[in-house]
Order: C-alpha cells, then structure tokens, then sequence
C-alpha cells in the first residue's frame, strides 16, 4: 500500500514541510532510510542521520530545530516518537484486522467466566473455575486449564498451553505454542540410581505488560511461583525453569535457558542462546552477551557480561584475541626456552 | 486442606517435636516459611534458615543436630528429603485431581483401543489401529498417530503430538507440546546442490518411566529405532535426532541437543545446552556441564567433561583461569623478549 | 510385504549378483542386516561389514570391489546411496500410506480455497481467504490463519501454526509445532525504561522444497518478508527472527538461532546450536561449524569457520589444542622469567 505525505499527516495529526504528494510504501530506520521510506527521528542521538537520510520524509517533534540542511521531507507532529507509534498502529490495524466472537466447536468449562469483547477461536479449550477479562483473544487450537486467571486485553495465540493455577496480567501477549506452567523439571535420585519426580505444586504468575515469544517454556515453581514481572520481554524457543523470578523490564532474547531457582534483576538484557545456572541472583540492569554462561551471581549491577564463562565483555574480548594468537605463542615460548 | 502435624507425621512415618496438634495448610520454602505452613531441611546450606523460620513446622532427617535454639516445630524422619517428597505427593493426590472421561468433540478411530480409567480431553485426536493402556490421560489437543503403542498410567498433556508406529512404555509423561516420532533430518545432496529428503521409515521407543519436557522434539529413526531407556528424564526443548540411543536413569537437561546416531550410556547427567555431535558413543556414568560440546566418543566410564570442546572439568577450569588472563601473559612474553 | 531381489533390481536399475530368487520383507542397516533384510553399502567406512553381514542383500554401487569373499547377495547400482533412497521411497509409499480426506470436525472458512487430493484432518483450522493447491495435507490441530497461499504437495502437520499472510511454496514440508510467521521480536524502549511493542507487519515467504523441522520458529517481517530460499532444509528447534534471508540449498541444524535481518548466503551448511547475530551477511557455501557464533559478515564465499567467536576452522583448533596446555605455559613463563 502507497501512502501520500498528506494523508499520513492527515492520520497522525501533523504538518507537511516539504512535498506531501509524494509517496511512501515502506517504513524505514533512519540509518537505513532509501527513497519510497518514512522514518522518524526522536532521540537526539540519532540526529546526525537526518541530514543524510534518503527516507522520503522523518516524522519529527514539532520542536526540532534543524542545525544543517535538510533534503528530505519532515512531517512534523507534538511527539514524533508517538507519531511514529501511532502509525504503525494504524498501519497494523488496517492489515492484521480484529478477531472477535466465538467460532465452533470450542470448549468452554461452564464455571469458568470470559469478559467483554472476547475472541474464542475453533478449537479453543478453557477448564474449569478459570477467570478471563475483557479483551482477552483466545486462538484455536489454545489450551487454558483450570484455576487460571488472565487479565484484561491479553492474546493467547495458537497453540499456546496455560496450564492449571497460571496467573496472567494485563496487557500480555503468549505467541503460538508457548507453554506455560508444565510441571518442573525436579526428580529425587533414588538409591537403585533411577529417579522419582518431585511433585511440582506451584504455579506461574505472569505480571502486566509480559510477552512470550513462540515455542517458550514457562515451567511451574515446585512450591509457590515462577514469577516474570511487569514488562518483561520473552523471545522464542526460551527456557525459564522452575521457580525462576524475572525482574522488572528485562528482556531476554531466543533460545536462552535460565534454570532453576535463579533470580534475574530488574532493566536486565539477556541475548540469545545464554544459559545461567540455578540458585544465583542477577543484578539489575546486567547485560549478558549472545551465548555467554552464568555459573555464579553477578553482585554489582549494571555490568555487561560476555563469555564461555561469563566476565566483563571488554576482558573476554581482550583475552579471546589473545586466544588466536596462542599457536604463535607458544612457538615464541619454545623460541625463549631454547634462548635462555 | 489443615491438617494436624501430628497427622503429617503419621502420614510420613516420622515423630513431633513440639506441638503436634498445631496445624498447618500450605508447604513453603524453609526461607519463605509463614506460620501455617511446612517446610523442610535437607540441605546443610540452608540450616541457617531453620533457626529464624515462621513456619509452623519443618520437617527434618533424624540425625539432624541443631547448633542453636528452634522455635519451630519439628517432624523428624529418617530422610528428610524423601518424607518432604512423599508429603508433597499426597499433597498433590489432593489438590490437583484427576482428570478423567471423554470430553466432547474428541476424535478416537474405530480400530484403536483404550484402556480402563483413562481421560481424553476435548480435541484430542487417537488414529487408527492404536493401542493405550489402562490409566492412560490424553489431554486435549494431544495427536497421537496410527499404530501407537502405549502402555499404562502414560500422561500425554495438552498438544503434545505423537507419531505414527511410536511405542511407550508405562508409567510414562510426555509434557505439553512434545513431538514424538517426526521425521528424522536426513536429506541426500544431489549433483545439483540441492538436497533430497531421505524416508524415516523407523519409530521412536519410549521405555518404562520415561518423562519427556515441554516441546522437546524425539525423532524417529531412519531406520530401526530412536530408543529412549527405561527412567529416563529428559526436560524442556530438548532435540533428540534420529537414531539415538539414550541409556537407562540417564538425566538431560533443557536445551540441550543429541544428533543422530549417537549412543548414550546409562546413569549419565547432561546439563543444560549441551551439544553431541552424531554416530559417536558416551560411556556410561558421564557427567557433562551445561554448554559442553562433545565431538568425539566418551570411553571411559564416569568421567565429567566441560567446554566448547569439552574435556576434564578440572582442567578446562584450569585452562579457563589462564585464558582470563591471556593479556597479561602476552606482555610477559614481548618483555622477555625483550630482554633475551 | 515380500520383494524377490530381481524385483527389487528392477525397480532401482541394477544388478543381481547371487540368487535373485531370494525374498526381503525389511530394510535393515548393514551392521545389523539379518535374513530377510536388504542392506547398502556406500561410506567406506562400513565396508568391514559387508563381509560379516546377516542380511539377505547388500545394494552396492557398480565400481565396488570387494577385498574378501562375500557371503550375502549383492544388486549393483551406478550409486549405491541413490539406489538405497530409491528402495527407501517406494517402500514408504507402500507402507506410510497417504492420508486423504476430510476428517470432522475441522473448521475450514469458506471464503477459502483448498485444490485436489487434500487431506484435512480433524480439528485442522484454516482462516479466511486463504489458498491451498493440490495434494496440500494439513494434519489435524494444524493452525493456518487469513490469507495464507500454499501451493502444491505440500504438507502442514500436526499442530504447526502457519499465521497470516504467510506464503508456501510447492513441495514443502512443515513438521510437526512448527510455527511460521508469529511476530518478530521488537519493541522500543520507552524513558520509563519500559518496552512498547512494534507492530510486526511483515510476512515469511517459504519458496519450493523447503523443509521446516519440528518446533521450529520462523517469525514475520518487521516490514516486508522473512524469506526462506528454494531448497532450504531447517531442522527441528531453530530460531529464525524478523527479516531474515536465507539463500537456496542452505542446511541447517537442530538449535540454531539467527538473528534478526541477517542474509545467509545459498548453499551454507549450518550445524546445530550455532549463534549468528543481527544485521550481517554470510557468504555463499559458507560452512559453520556446531556451536559457532558469529559476529560479524563473513564475506568470502567457501569457508569453514568454527568457535565461541568463530574464526577458520584449522586455526581454532590449533588455538585450542593450546588452550588445553596454558596451565603449563603460564608454568613455563614464570620459570623464564626467573632465569630472565
């Protein structure tokens, strides 16, 4: 779809300055920005990149205040960050489209309660004394057990798994296949060398505004909560074990693993493919590397991380630089050995 | 649910020290203990928590030996641990049900057979000529294959899918979103550079008290089959290739993954993320850290490897502590060349 | 079912030497044929077998020329791996057999389109305006959203989700759980240090013979399409984020993860677990070893390169057989230094 300048000033309440009948099909980066691109400029930062940008106009704060010439085009608008927002919003909207009602056949318990606006895709399956808010789409195929209970707005996408006792805020969004709340991985080694499972009792408690990515396992605590506070950001095929509490507005990328026990702080990012050990606190604002393993505690917040073993990033960097060279190292060790 | 801890300790086999009429409803954390609930003391790291817990009551092994005064109430038994498990599991008898019937629409072809006591919860699907035990709990949206073959008190939860001519023993749980039986990845390169699929005409052989994670992927075998030994324990997004071998009361964790052809001995532990790579052999009694790879056959038996390419815990830790401080070690080596 | 050698012969273009009137009823590997069986022999590595085997045949390819005297009875073919496959086919279609058919229920929107020859099984779902073609089976609790397009002789199995919009090529496979076209993972940070989601408006393309391995995620464009080339292979577990392209022919493994827009070249071969960050590009036959990360583009075409941050293959290990030593190095420099 082709959108004039004029009409997306039209739809996010801002001015022209420059060619509004000019078009654009695509939403750009401003570092990226080629003709036929809208992009947006609101942290300071990225300033420089509007006076060389090829995007065929920025969205921009009605307060800036260029410092070089400009040759795109700007739509100005009071936040351009909102703006931006705003219409990829409304572009969405306008392609994703709304699910709503009930398709059939679905199973829906009837002691359990759904509020307004809800959306039951076929094959949808809702147990017994679960609590379900207003805005809450369930897709097919999406199991809910018993005893769950889902806040206002929250999507339960294809596939997804919720099992019994799970607690889920507002605002959540659980991506297809999901799994949240299967039972813990914990056995009691027995005598004869087989092992007993460990009844796993507790549950999964989801705060407000948490997304879960595709193919995630969320599994129940042993006793009281696996706990994923507000905000947090899950991406796909991520591992979080039992009993596991994540701060506040952490984001953690694909394929990570965090087991047991483990308390993660609050502003963490966590990359792809980290494995932390059980039983250790994280400290807010941490920053783990793609790949990097925890084995103990970070104490002293705000640290960026990075290795096999994980230490700080610019260390790791250092030494595995070094790492290359070792052959050569070794041949200068024999060199001296032989000299001295 | 109160009951008396004169009631536990019968239930347990074990002896009130304090007042055995108190009651409690709830089990907690010993670190986390709340006056109505129980807790318990296995590991000596946690004994300091002991002398400052709220619980009403902690449940402790009888050579237990306190060093300070306890204000708690005390059930002793001869292990602590297994008289906490067994506490938890009548505990669990209780709180979460059994699920058990038909649930409508569900799908089971005419020529497949079920056994006494056994659940199917709405959406689950039985193809034909397959055969399931007694006590057998299908969850809903659940696929199982034609020519199943599974024995009794097998739990298969909610969309879990398992594949044509797969065979699972008793006593078996496949958590939610496992996939059981799917084609093995095994594809000839043609002349062209692109690749043929290769058929997968074996199955996969789940053996007694086998438990499988949420969303781990169990191929069959090209041939023959993938077998999965009696008692073993195998956690969340775990990729288990074609041809695998996996040994008795052997332990893997999530994330990790095992390619083809690969033969697992018995009673090992893989940690979490580990990598094998395909047709080599682990000795029985091996011990892997989490993220190892292992890229060659583990002879000896009880051994425990660690690293990208792993080898003796202790020394890849050794190594590992050099690397740390692989710079200074290279200006060590330009001074003395220097000064030889 | 019982196959005379000469028939087997005839069916693949080869030769009998020995008693073509013998039977086969199985296929067995060769370091377990027994009679009844039909073995192959292509990898030298298994020749020492051909001269011990049980089974009734072994297909050979025509230059083999055997260092003992052999027992079993031979069929030679111009490739003995291309004539195996080729049994392994025909048998497959006589004993998998083709599902076909509507099974009920299954919900099929009836703005959509499905072609000839298709299998729908029980509680499949297919959203609106949606296009299917000819010998497309979708394997029951199979999710495929609107406006989807899949072409011909392709098949959805059991429990994959393929959400809006997505686009299938011919000859495709999608195995079981699989998720295709979920959002990708991006939100912006907001001063609160919150996150807010980024509309993921895109779509996955899936061009002809693509393969995709159970539990997998491929998520959708940002903008525009995550695109997986002509003959591309995914095996089971493998993340690939927003914007991703992949080249044709390319290989990849079990766990593997890409990061977002990143371009992999055609013809790679990609082993299990590795990690390939954002924004990069991968040259054409670029070979990367188990557990590799990679950081930046790897522009020349026809490497191997292998490592925590890999780098040439041979260097690695050449860097790593040292690594194993630097306890005795760091030894060996502080001796130095004393003499020094």
């Amino acid at each position: 779809m082709e959108f004039s300048l004029n009409q997306i000033a039209a739809l996010i309440n801002g001015q022209v300055e420059g060619d509004g009948s000019l078009t654009v099909s695509r939403i750009d980066k401003i570092q990226e920005g080629m003709p036929g691109g809208i992009s947006f400029l609101s942290n300071a930062k990225y300033e420089s990149f509007i006076y060389e940008t090829k995007a065929t106009a920025v969205i921009v704060s009605e307060d800036f205040n260029p410092q070089k010439p400009i040759s795109t085009n700007l739509i100005r608008v009071k936040n351009a960050y909102n703006g931006f927002t705003q219409l990829l919003e409304t572009y969405e909207a306008m392609v994703k489209g709304q699910q709503s009602g009930v398709e059939e056949p679905s199973f829906f318990h009837p002691s359990s309660q759904i509020g307004a606006n809800h959306y039951r895709g076929a094959f949808s399956y809702v147990g017994k004394n679960t609590v379900l808010g207003d805005n809450v789409k369930i897709f097919p195929h999406a199991y809910i057990g018993d005893n769950v209970r889902i806040g206002n707005n929250v999507t339960v996408h294809a596939g997804v798994k919720v099992y019994n006792n799970t607690e889920i805020g507002n605002n959540c969004t659980i991506h297809p296949g999901a799994v949240i709340g299967a039972d813990g991985f914990g056995f009691a080694p027995q005598e004869d060398g087989s092992y007993k499972a460990i009844p796993q009792l507790g549950n999964v408690v989801l705060e407000d505004h948490v997304s879960v990515g595709a193919n995630t396992t969320i599994d129940c605590a042993t006793m009281g909560s696996t706990l994923v506070k507000k905000g947090v950001k899950i991406d796909n095929l991520v591992q979080i074990a039992h009993n596991v509490v994540i701060g506040e507005n952490t984001v953690i990328a694909s394929q990570t693993g965090i087991s047991g026990s483990t308390i993660i702080g609050k502003n963490c990012v966590i990359a792809g493919q980290v494995g932390i050990v059980g039983h250790i606190k994280i400290a807010d604002n941490t920053t783990l590397g793609a790949k990097t393993g925890i084995i103990k505690s970070v104490d002293t917040p705000g640290k960026t991380l990075f290795g096999y073993i994980g230490f700080e990033v610019k260390e790791f960097l250092k030494s595995y630089s070094v790492f290359k060279k070792l052959p050569d190292i070794q041949d200068k060790i024999k060199e001296l050995e032989k000299k001295v």
